[in-house]
């Protein structure tokens, strides 16, 4: 289907007469070096010659399907640059049509006249404001203006783009330290089932507001859906379910809602870095505990708490934690909900990689042990169905459920991406779900294998690190006095990148550390990352 | 396309044997009343008289297209009551398949045996814990126990169904109170459409995380969309543009960012109730500033300020407000704009009516003023396209921007609502998003014009008010003396509601006035609803 909106194609020899007219339009005349009117027959045969040389190029600008002017694109050999202009009829100028209209049409050239100029000039005369704002808000840069005429610049690969997607990766490197599921595992199948089903419905439900708790269907269907997975190990209730944006949006609210600045909260030490950030943004005070093999140190966290520390929450990531991998014992899972309780705080459980285990259940999840309305758990469509679609659920005590729902942001707006709850509703319907995540975790499996089988062939005994049992992180300790911060740029200069373990920490500790995610990259590339790490870990040691 | 998951069908004479081996199977002999084994041949006899008897109804329940069970529900017209029963393979039990199979069950019963009786009851034995949490979770009450059996009982009106929509309506009530945009009007088939398209390019952007600013060639449509439209007056640069999954969740996150608890902030007086609650929720302090029928005082603002209170913003509706439906004159707005350099505080301007007005031009946005970026705008689709995609956009200075992209919230998930924009970005270039504002537009130009009709017809003088030139509201002053809130519930006995005044005040004034939307009903029902405000209002007068 044509974008009805603005759009761009080549001119054709029919276009003569419409070039022709905006050529000879006032202020295209009094803006132009040669001021005279130019006669129809001149323009006509001028104008079948240049299409029909290479050397310049003639984009029409449509604008809901009308044209509505031209850019123009010579390029001089000599000079190793192409010339730009445009010419929009008078109507149609500052509406910022020419604006999107010239972007597109450098697109178009670009992408078919391969060997053109990617030097841009524009040459505007200095009083022509209208195209002097056009250029620069395109990323044309003033060069120097001579003889009234002001000289703009632009490489095109210096093109002022906004970005499209979070990911932000240096071209020729391979980077491990994103925690991203893979682009090529993204279930757009899945997804435009899913919207086929919602669509056949015809209904306008997925675009009015959603209940404050999220829309019901889904919390069923989510309920029944989870209540089905081994690793959750219980019954689980819509009532307990609360629609969220994503787990960060949860946690963004929990801290909105449960806390005011200045109050402290603990987290463990390593822990998701973004996560103590979203606490700084909202004034807290952050403690860290250690954590072992077995998880935070609850004794460790007693201390602290016997000494007078009155902590609003905890945050823990219990399963394959982030960065570690580490998962908690059910023992002390226990153990901190008994603290909880003795010194009145929650416990905010990031459980969003409870399904991405690989040959064994992780341990059961906070809600499903004696809890005592203290956790609140945070689930993800991100990690198993698709980041996009910014979705995820808080499963906690009706209390709490309560909270979430009555506070006036959910109300003002409804539920949470009430139209991606009305889509997800139908995919778990379909099973789909379902049969996402055994892929995406087949697929996990083997690449943290492809992983393993590279870090020990390349690193042997020089580094040491747990095999993951489940989620996305591999945790890897170089010796102490190795510094992975200073160790980065050299990694990187080899092609390869990571996070350094001192992000992960309160206290800046971890600085022999790093992680690796095993999830972004195919088994291939992931085999040459950890070649290229340890190229530059061998090269650095030595210089 | 059937559901692949859990659904229900009546079941058919060749279900026979599958019932019969359920009705043998251990478990179900131990919880039922006759405990022998059942022949297969008098179970076929048994079983072809009941299926063609109305009185019994048996459902078969299929998970992932497979048969795991039944439902039984045998109608007792002495009693007038129906006798539910179910039975699971023993390998799907304690999953939630039960739970959500008799839910579904009951639905198909009640839509194909309309006269069936709606009170359920279950009758279980005390030991079997698991058909006991089954019913007890579809909102079942436990009556009486006797002969160690439970005795549960369901009123089918009053079944424990969570809400699928925010908006919620007491039966045979005309809800003049909801700010909602019309169901009727919301355009799925231009939602289908930029669906199809986006589906079209066949890549997995979509699905990914969205960059923090949000998806760029979202934020250049919009910019290139808000630029051609006459009520913006300026042109807007896509880097000035970020992506909010509405606009109560950028009024939150930028309480987040730009306050703490204990701050001032000040709002306007009368002001939209919802969103002081969400500058409560953050801790802040709020003291309201009257307006005028050229919005808020000014003078008023800079008296509490030159004694020295110092707020971190100001909140306005500058636009059509909430609930006023009064346009800020814009020297009004310049005044604001001064002060705030004055005196160091932020201006967030709720704009969310800057493209809904009707016969004339509303006066521009902050943005398109010398604004010293003091500015944070908010726009919202929910008001222009469909609040379930809960979609909207900032428009402030670079550092703003920068300040929400950097903000760990924004970072942790990717930019708001991906999906949503990549979609909302496909329907901006296909022109239908300016289709669907000049419909709405014209619909509401309509409604606000029968509710006027409406209100001089039966009210006449009784009351006073400004006809609006845009937005969603009136706002009827109803003389001194004349108190809304205890009028409230005589207007719902005559079957019509709407907000008192009084929630919109942080002083409790207002008493007199209330606020009623065009927008949520059709044009009859307007005039119906303000036919009963008059009928209430008579008679409440004489009681």
């Amino acid at each position: 289907m044509k974008l009805e909106y603005i759009y761009c194609e080549f001119a054709k020899e029919q276009d003569s007469h419409f070039i022709w007219s905006l050529r000879n339009d006032s202020y295209a005349r009094k803006m132009s070096k040669n001021k005279g009117y130019i006669n129809l027959k001149t323009h006509n045969i001028w104008f079948k010659q240049k299409i029909n040389d290479k050397k310049y190029n003639f984009v029409i600008i449509f604008y809901k399907g009308e044209k509505v002017g031209y850019a123009r694109f010579d390029v001089s050999i000599q000079d190793q640059v192409t010339y730009v202009s445009i010419n929009i009829l008078d109507k149609y100028r500052n509406k910022g049509i020419g604006t999107d209209g010239l972007s597109k049409a450098i697109e178009l050239i670009i992408q078919n006249r391969r060997d053109i100029c990617k030097k841009f000039i524009a040459e505007v005369r200095e009083e022509n404001t209208v195209s002097k704002k056009l250029f620069d808000s395109l990323g044309f840069r003033l060069k120097k203006s001579m003889n009234s005429i002001d000289r703009y610049e632009l490489l095109y690969s210096e093109r002022n783009k906004l970005p499209s997607l979070l990911v932000d990766i240096k071209e020729g490197i391979i980077d491990l330290g994103w925690g991203h599921p893979s682009a090529h595992l993204h279930p757009t199948e899945f997804i435009k089932e899913g919207t086929n089903q919602l669509f056949d419905r015809n209904d306008h439900i997925p675009l009015q507001y959603g209940a404050a708790q999220g829309f019901g269907p889904f919390l069923n269907s989510l309920a029944v859906f989870l209540s089905s997975q081994s690793s959750y190990y219980s019954q689980i209730s819509p009532n307990n379910l609360f629609l969220t944006a994503g787990a960060s949006q949860g946690i963004d609210l929990s801290c909105t809602l449960f806390t005011k600045s200045g109050d402290t909260v603990i987290v463990e030490e390593p822990t998701y870095f973004v996560v103590e950030k979203i606490f700084r943004d909202h004034g807290l005070q952050i403690v860290g505990v250690p954590i072992d093999e077995n998880g935070i140190k609850v004794s460790e966290l007693k201390k602290i708490l016997t000494k007078g520390l009155r902590p609003k929450f905890i945050y823990t990531i219990p399963t394959y934690q982030n960065p570690t991998g580490i998962c908690m014992s059910v023992e002390r899972r226990n153990q901190l909900i008994e603290l909880s309780e003795e010194f009145d705080f929650l416990i905010l459980a990031d459980e969003v990689y409870q399904l991405i285990y690989f040959n064994n259940l992780p341990p059961p999840p906070f809600m499903s042990l004696n809890h005592h309305g203290r956790v609140i758990s945070f689930g993800s469509f991100s990690k198993i169905l698709a980041p996009g679609l910014r979705t995820g659920w808080i499963h906690s005590s009706s209390d709490k459920i309560s909270k979430f729902s009555d506070s006036a942001v959910t109300f003002s707006g409804g539920g949470f991406n009430h139209f991606a709850a009305t889509l997800i509703r139908e995919v778990i319907d379909l099973g789909l779900l379902e049969k996402n995540i055994d892929i995406i975790r087949n697929e996990y499996i083997r690449r943290c294998d492809v992983m393993n089988v590279a870090l020990s062939k390349y690193f042997g005994d020089s580094i040491s690190y747990s095999i993951p049992s489940g989620g996305y992180y591999y945790w890897l300790d170089f010796k102490s006095g190795f510094n992975t911060e200073i160790f980065l740029p050299h990694a990187e200069k080899a092609g390869v990148s990571y996070r350094p373990g001192k992000i992960f920490s309160e206290s800046g500790k971890f600085e022999n550390f790093l992680r690796l995610a095993y999830t972004l990259y195919e088994p291939d590339q992931l085999e040459e990352g950890v070649s290229r790490l340890y190229t530059a870990y061998r090269n650095f040691g030595k210089s």
